[in-house]
């Protein structure tokens, strides 16, 4: 089963809206707030935690985890999933975001990138093919195509090529899916039957993880026994893949991209290039045109965004997944969210406070522990600090994604969204 | 309540018990294993891990929690079972093995130990009576002597000299206990009504936490409230203290040691002064022979010790309760207890291992993750690393007390020792 996307519920005045999106790897309920896991761990999480917040869907970085264990290994052990022990869902990036940011370290060509590793120096090349095979070996459920995100600020010539650039990669990468058999399109109305239709003959092809001679039979958690070696790979045709639209903030751009990607038709569309420097109102405006200009029936991500108000300015929008490392990187350096804004835990004024970082939040840390303590563990450098912090502030972003999506099944949501802009 | 101490079974052949050491936060079923809360926290645990666990007293470090946070900021918050949010018992050294451990900043005087900060250079004077009010101030349900420690190898003269100034330390802490009306002394036959008296007695005295005019009744979770500043005080008249033995491996300053410090009538006796260097076998004979001098009634503690090998020899020669950081720290360190020995996760045969920590191991990580996932994490430096390793050493030690304390209660403890001989 790729992923199938249904709408339950939609705003009447804004773009927002609640859905769900179906995978082989669960049930995700959109607006949806995805913690980043780069190295196959969200820092200072256990995988008992993650569930036990609700977390439904998990980011894990394509560049790292090709770097250190490597995709051949992870993939040997079954993919990502069991790698990690985390049986639901799973999106991957393509790698290309932290290969831009190498800068003096990359070339970039219109085959793909070369660069040199962070961690050795030595050389490596990433192009549309494989930044798909790669993301296939995790066993991805929904894998980002190559895209080029540039600095900001951009020249026009710069924005126009990376663009161009975009469209003919996502081509690139949707081609080495088909070839590969992994099912990069899923129309929304198809029924199950259709879908294992289709997966047999997606295995017919050129498929480098089955043996051709095999029938594809899908077993559970989605791992399927490969002859030669007894391995456990990860089932491919369970992976799903989105495009990414660029053009920074220039509408015209952002509307040739969104075009010719919808025209590529993927299974959902992310919004890239945004969140790299631009100034807020500008970044709102950017995902509120571009939403627009995106297939209602399929999910749309806006990458690496953000703060709380980020997230619900985003769904009002009408986006649907969010990323970003700022509740658990802000929580390593002592940064708390919580309904009254952010709190500093390094501050004097907390030294002999009593209080839970939120008085109003039911989370496990905030039911047990004072800001005194919290102070305390950080200012000591004790790991137990980041370890509370970071299950708090993903307990905010979780919960005020929850309570947005409930706002909107009854439709509450312009109420909410009143009542969180006057908060945050 | 201050404790009480009972025991159910004894072995027939060796020194070995199995008892029941009642605090008024919760029954410790001994022997056991105390883990290590330097800092009023398990470096990588949370409280719920550690109840979780089925950990019932934990060390924490009376020098560390005196330099930061502060043992009076410790105090306003009620103590430190409320500060760090732990129902259950604690023991707290005296801070006198860390200052001794100063060397070049310290210096030691018949009155105490002058000493400079680790932290920040600042001057600071440890005394018996400093230490006990330290303590006091945490709230520590079994309090420590302040003693001296020398170093290994000593001179027989240095020896003599530590064993004479621990004694004077440990009348002196004994009679500040007094002073401030903590329960310092429980004989183990006295009720809980003898007991109550008793604390009214301690309360009409000198004491700077109670005023003198107020009856003392004890409230839930033994916190009172302080009438002048409304702040949750500890419950002082709950805390016991230990005596140490000191005397090197010389077999006659122990028997001095011993002597002078039953006649003192400690609620329990510990015995320091080991596992600074000596061979092994020299350690297990001294264990042996001090714990033989001790009263049979009375709770025994083996500092500092040590590996599961030197538990399972520790009870076999009379000892009750154990402290030892090696399990977290190692744990850091990437270094995993099993039942077939200690493993190296950062070893590169570990890579592809599919394998948990401990096949016969029924912990949560070892449920979970794989050896290779947890080398990925150490080769990665990803802080889950630490928090899964630290929870299964933890859970190897406390688990490898509860199986010897069953052989203990069905006096099957000779097969255990033997098997355990076997493995470790």
């Amino acid at each position: 089963m790729a992923i199938k996307f249904e709408i339950l519920a939609e705003d009447k005045v804004t773009r927002a809206r609640a859905g769900r999106l179906h995978t082989a790897h669960g049930v995700i309920e959109t607006p949806v707030f995805m913690p980043v896991g780069t190295r196959g761990t969200v820092k200072g999480m256990t995988q008992d935690d993650l569930e036990a917040l609700g977390v439904q869907i998990l980011l894990a970085n394509t560049y790292h985890l090709y770097m250190r264990p490597g995709h051949e290994l992870i993939g040997e052990a079954g993919g990502l999933h069991r790698f990690m022990s985390w049986p639901r869902a799973i999106l991957t990036d393509s790698g290309g975001f932290q290969v831009m940011s190498l800068k003096s370290l990359r070339r970039v060509t219109e085959d793909g990138v070369w660069f040199r590793s962070h961690l050795d120096g030595s050389s490596h090349f990433l192009s549309p093919e494989v930044a798909v095979e790669i993301q296939l070996a995790l066993g991805s459920d929904i894998m980002m195509c190559l895209d080029e995100c540039v600095a900001y600020p951009a020249s026009q010539e710069d924005l126009r090529r990376s663009v161009s650039l975009t469209t003919r990669w996502a081509k690139r990468a949707k081609e080495r899916c088909q070839v590969s058999g992994a099912r990069c399109q899923t129309p929304a109305h198809e029924g199950v039957n259709a879908e294992l239709a289709s997966l047999g003959q997606g295995n017919s092809g050129d498929n480098s993880e089955h043996d051709p001679a095999e029938p594809h039979v899908s077993v559970p958690e989605t791992f399927v026994l490969t002859p030669d070696t007894g391995h456990l790979a990860p089932d491919t045709s369970s992976s799903s893949l989105f495009g990414i639209v660029q053009g920074g903030t220039d509408q015209a751009l952002r509307r040739q991209s969104a075009e010719e990607l919808r025209a590529l038709d993927f299974d959902g569309y992310a919004v890239g290039g945004l969140a790299v420097g631009e100034p807020k109102a500008e970044m709102y405006d950017t995902v509120e045109f571009t939403a627009g200009l995106l297939p209602r029936e399929r999910p749309r991500y806006l990458m690496g965004v953000g703060t709380p108000e980020d997230l619900v300015e985003g769904v009002a929008r009408g986006i649907d997944m969010f990323d970003c490392v700022m509740p658990t990187r802000n929580a390593r350096n002592a940064c708390a969210f919580t309904s009254a804004g952010k709190l500093s835990l390094k501050n004097a004024c907390y030294a002999r406070d009593e209080m839970p970082l939120d008085p109003t939040c039911g989370c496990a840390v905030c039911r047990r522990y004072s800001r005194r303590y919290l102070r305390h563990l950080f200012v000591s450098g004790e790991m137990l600090a980041a370890i509370l912090t970071t299950h708090h502030n993903l307990h905010f972003y979780l919960d005020t994604m929850r309570r947005l999506r409930q706002s909107l099944l009854f439709g509450e949501f312009a109420e909410f969204h009143c009542r969180v802009r006057s908060h945050l």
